[in-house]
């Protein structure tokens, strides 16, 4: 216990006074994630923080680049204890702000891919949990490649999309095909995949076809509304089952009411509430590692989508 | 069928080649409605967006002459397929955009209304059915004029206002009197009428007198909310029957924070999700036009308002 | 009656014709809240509306110090009779603006606290109900002092946060601690005082303790979305009673879609339809006076989170 | 002098202190022109600030019937004695707010036009030299059929565009021809108007005819940047003479980067500095009234066009 | 004559009378680039608008690629006759809006670059002169390869940036290269390249290198403040000589108060009045193309900067 | 040298490689100012950063508070090498991120005053000079008491307003009395201080005659604009002399196009250009420490007026 709370408690470089950052008000300090640490080597942390700041496989607006920088910045209002809960994380676990992940041939989609696989091998071989922010979605597919690498894991797939279509604009690897390469792959089992939230509008219906075809467990806006989260709740964590399982939430699942700063808005979308509630529920699967993708801060200077984004992961 | 493809798949000015507009990300190409052709002729056409950019009768903020703009800007980024239909509209009927309706005397309320009604009685001539983006709200008296010369017409009004007020600045004609206009003049069956989503606080009971004198069936946001919207479908159905019915949608039907570019917002209203179940549940209605009204970008620069709007058509 | 219409009837300084300025376009005319009368003493009005525009007690984001000005700006749009109660309050009273409290010593906490008990005194003296506008929630805490210097009164308290905690940043007095502040100096019976809509996350356990250890009631989101408004309202006219209750309605309640513009937002909010629920269903409680706090201008210039204050107001 | 401070210090409604509204911080108290009394007669003031909330003869983007509100707001923020001049305007004359011109025909433009010029026929009456605030440009046109009913009048004209435009869009009167009807029904000599800013393109040529033919002397951006400033003074004091003259300045002859928020910006405009020394330069004339118009809150929420248009006033 | 006011005098499609769209109000009708027809075939065209809708190689923040679409809009609301020129360029050719350059391609830097090419390529063919809208700077090296295929050209750059820079995130193509590639590769000729407007930092020499061993005219900012707008276009014109010279304008030559739409603002920059100056400045010059880029809508919702590139166009 | 590359270049702490963070796209990376480390104890740079989110003394709008963090962020666009200079800071001296003035009391005026003065103490015995962003301008008077704890020092500042005003609202203490207070205090030479773009109206002449009688210089903008920036340099250091001298710069000094994201914008104000020149100007002068204040980001959520801070520091 000591030494968790040791690790939040360091020394201004100025004063010399240990203090916990993450206790001062939201607008003071570098914003880091949830003002963690950035530790000089990240071996000793459990969870770690990572920004993909890409969005070079987004189809139409972009942004979400510049998401990791903005969810960080409002991050530091959030406080630690959950009134529902009132389980503390920072009592319980080293968390780390890792930074971004660097990308050197960003103009390039197969040696970006390549190199942000490359950002997590390390984290997975060290046992640090990574809690990535995007970016577009695409970056879900290399961090599978890292994490998935001896097998395939299930998936639980918040989304008003499928991202399940084949070739774009004469790519095959783009923010709405990642998790088909992933499937094709091998680093997700269909059978242990899990889609909800789904709404949006397509111009062909491969996605929907290979959906089907693989078995692939999907739980449209209507099937949600009807039967409610709880139950979807439940569904998740049947299919999910207990083995090792990702998380990728994309913002544009929720209404754009609540995510207005994101590339691909869908009408009719969940509220935060039940995003909330969903992900309580799915507490105590054996998370790998998780992703919330797709928040772009040009479409949303209020910080609001961004702020949600924080909330939730 | 071919000649169905045909209608959409047309030759660049400047390459010559053939491509369907449709198809190309959002944010190219010129802004036509969901990037539908504009014929040299709108004969051709089963169905034709039309923009009525006049905001001269609205009684509070202005700026709905800019909706037409703002709805065929965003309505780029719409596709064909919703998963729920799984129809493809595109694939079924030849749609066109007729432009915007030309407004020469703009500044006079009477002259306007008789060359908005101008506009759509070539388009009635026509067999195309009008599907128009409005400016305020008063587009739908002139609209009526021309579509419901014959005989009374059923109407499904889904809005926060009643829009059956009297005389107001001194005119008997502005954006919350259209529909006691309408119905005085023999346009609107009143027992064929709904209105669905009302709330708006007023300063005189004018326009709930009209209502319940006339045998309107209103259903205010209190009964909505008790009855769901299922019951409201049916009991829009019930009432509007199987004669020639218009629908008019007045985007502030919607709670603000879905449409807040729209000049008299009101809060606690609908839903996007409840919206898109309203008309979806009125398929296979025997409409001879629809509109969509209210929406002010000036009000909201985002264009989500827009979006919505841009959905729900 | 008569002389009600007189109270809102007057005659314009240029012209000398009598009209009631709330009946005008709402851009028209200077904006006094819902452009009641701004009287040359306030000892004849039933209700005044008054102003605090103080944040000095904020602790993260500030800026509702400009709250009261947006509120009567964004108030001149509304209208008199609501559809459902088919009441006019201006038949019924004369609401006055009373303007806003006078701060002169801004920069200290105490005397501040002083400067606001001491407008409030004389509107208690005369009879007059105080509704007020913050300003960030501390100031409900110099508003009871005035109010419920005879003995402890009842709370009813809608509002995302508890603002039971304790010091903060070396000072007692801040907006997260006033209702601790109050129940302790005897101005609010902890047993006729309940909290509705609390979520806000926090770094101590404190505040909840102190809740829980002196038996105020709190509806917490999760409870709330159990047992529904109805439940709620019953709950809350049991709690507080037959006595004197003040309510107090802090803007953060509502999910930040409604009210971004606010120091402290929390995702998972209640829509503004459940607080007019909320609201009306409190009718006939024995109120001595009301407050709408932290709706903060400079976080939400499209005043939508104003408009949402004045009509809850 | 006594009576002139009594004009500004007046009693609290609630407290009866005597205090002066304008030295309050900006964000306090209900927004008044300044913060300059509203006086039950208007009869005992100097100047009277007048808000004119009309833009129904806007050709393009409207919103400027919400001008006068927010340059009420943002003036609470101007103090009194500039450095360069060391003279406090609030010593020497007494301002009142007279509100805002009545407007209950506001959907016919002639009816309208007879309505403004009817409430500046009082003010005249009395004495009262009126400063307004618009609107869109239109207004000039009646409030000199008021000020100037016994014969033409001097006029300096700060714009990018020249009004002199004739019919358009059906009507003799719009916001681009309110001074060539005020020169054709003998309210302006041309011979005493000078235009100033002007830049404006155009689809024909009649406006510049109309303004050579009558010998009207406008002064282009190209040629005001070649003279400077202090030569377009002289030569507007040279062209005004020493009879009665009426300035009207239309915020767009500013840069559209120094006020967005107007209707029809123009590039390549004069700075705010600019303005200041041309309007400081014409001290001493015989000024019979002066108008700001075409400042459009929706078009700008920030309130800078707004606040640059009340301290050039 | 005739059959240039045939060329923009057309039929509309619903009721058939002949109009001229750009005689319209600004908000009226599908925004072509200022309402210019766009042909079913390019060749009729003596010049032709073009949009690139390509932001794939911005090194920081994008969101160029929806620039033409925004620009489109905005240009709506320009007119035809400068005062100063008094030159209606609609009376002397005939200028299309030839759409968008089609990107099917657009996630591969060097197929791009190739299709980009050959969208212009017919252009040049048939003698009609593009005039394009960016997307981001790179679009200017394509272009040239199209246009300058048989033999290097002259080149006027306004810019606050070199383009002169090498590899970057492993790319020899991006928005900062496109230039030197040009020079290297003979599109250029070096001798005859001026650039106008430098200001910007970097963290190398390599640009400012290659500018002065290839003794490109360089005309940094605080030259041009030293010399004047008169000389940076005398030096222009000596540099361009009397060959084929293309223009391009990076709206980031701006001062980012006139353009903050844009991915890398930089302080210190030209006005709008000075661009004016400068460009017309630069008539009679033999011109084979020319481009405007750089301009970010989502950096700038206001439209303005579309605005001032509009304009310019 | 090698050492002052060692700073810069430091391991990333997943993947190990060294790089220079400042290299990357500005979108990357965990925002410290300009992306320089942030040391474990700070005595072994030679410049820092500094934050000081605090905004307790502002009189008007408030927000500076958030300051630090947003120029943070923007500063991440900057790069290093100015193509006037061509000098490289970054080679020449370390530079560290100190992050912010912890500020445990700052609900009360004179203990942060003493707290912000206890956290430049250690900088000043370090002998690391101070670059400080605010924050409200009162900040200056604690720095001031730090570094000019032995004497009084020049003081050349650049702003709309005097700050030499005392009293106000019962404090001696607030952002537009800090230099009075610190001549006062012996802080200042008043003959050693100049006052650089001063046009601030204002209710009484205290200022105005605290700075004649004191013998401070102050050019106020109409002189500057007469004499020039060259002239007002020229003047500013022979003033300054050769003593140590702190410079303090007011982002309100700029015009409100400039900078629109402050409390008391005043128009007719200085260019960015200017404010480079005037600052380019000084270099040599033996700065003790430098501060840029009042930034404040609600009032422009673009994060221009931070960007614009963040070059000139």
């Amino acid at each position: 216990m000591n030494d968790i709370k040791d690790w939040y408690e360091r020394p201004h470089p100025v004063t010399g006074e240990r203090y916990i950052a993450r206790d001062e008000p939201g607008y003071v300090d570098i914003p880091t994630f949830m003002r963690c640490p950035r530790p000089a080597a990240i071996g000793e942390a459990d969870i770690a923080f990572v920004g993909v700041p890409y969005d070079g496989q987004a189809t139409e607006r972009v942004g979400a680049r510049q998401g990791p920088r903005q969810i960080r910045d409002v991050s530091t209002t959030l406080r630690a204890i959950n009134h529902a809960t009132q389980v503390d994380p920072f009592a319980l676990c080293r968390i780390a702000d890792a930074g971004d992940v660097r990308l050197p041939r960003a103009f390039d989609v197969m040696d970006t891919i390549e190199d942000i696989a490359g950002f997590y091998r390390p984290l997975k071989a060290a046992g640090v949990i990574p809690l990535s922010a995007g970016g577009d979605h695409s970056i879900s597919y290399p961090i599978l490649k890292a994490l998935a690498a001896e097998g395939p894991v299930g998936l639980i797939h918040i989304d008003a999309h499928l991202d399940l279509w084949d070739t774009y604009l004469g790519s095959r690897y783009h923010h709405g095909s990642q998790f088909r390469r992933a499937v094709e792959d091998g680093l997700i089992d269909p059978k242990r995949m899990i889609q909800i939230g789904l709404r949006g509008a397509q111009n062909t219906r491969e996605g929907w076809d290979f959906q089907r075809e693989l078995g692939i467990r999907g739980i449209y806006i209507e099937e949600l509304r009807e039967i409610g989260i709880e139950a979807a709740v439940e569904e998740a964590r049947r299919i999910a089952g207990g083995g090792p399982v990702y998380l990728t939430f994309d913002i544009d699942a929720l209404d754009p009411v609540f995510a207005p700063g994101t590339g691909t808005p869908e009408i009719g979308g969940i509220t935060t509430f039940e995003a909330q509630q969903l992900l309580r529920g799915l507490r105590g699967l054996n998370f790998i590692g998780a992703d919330l993708v797709e928040v772009s801060p040009p479409l949303d200077p209020s910080g609001n989508t961004a702020l949600t984004g924080a909330t939730l992961m």
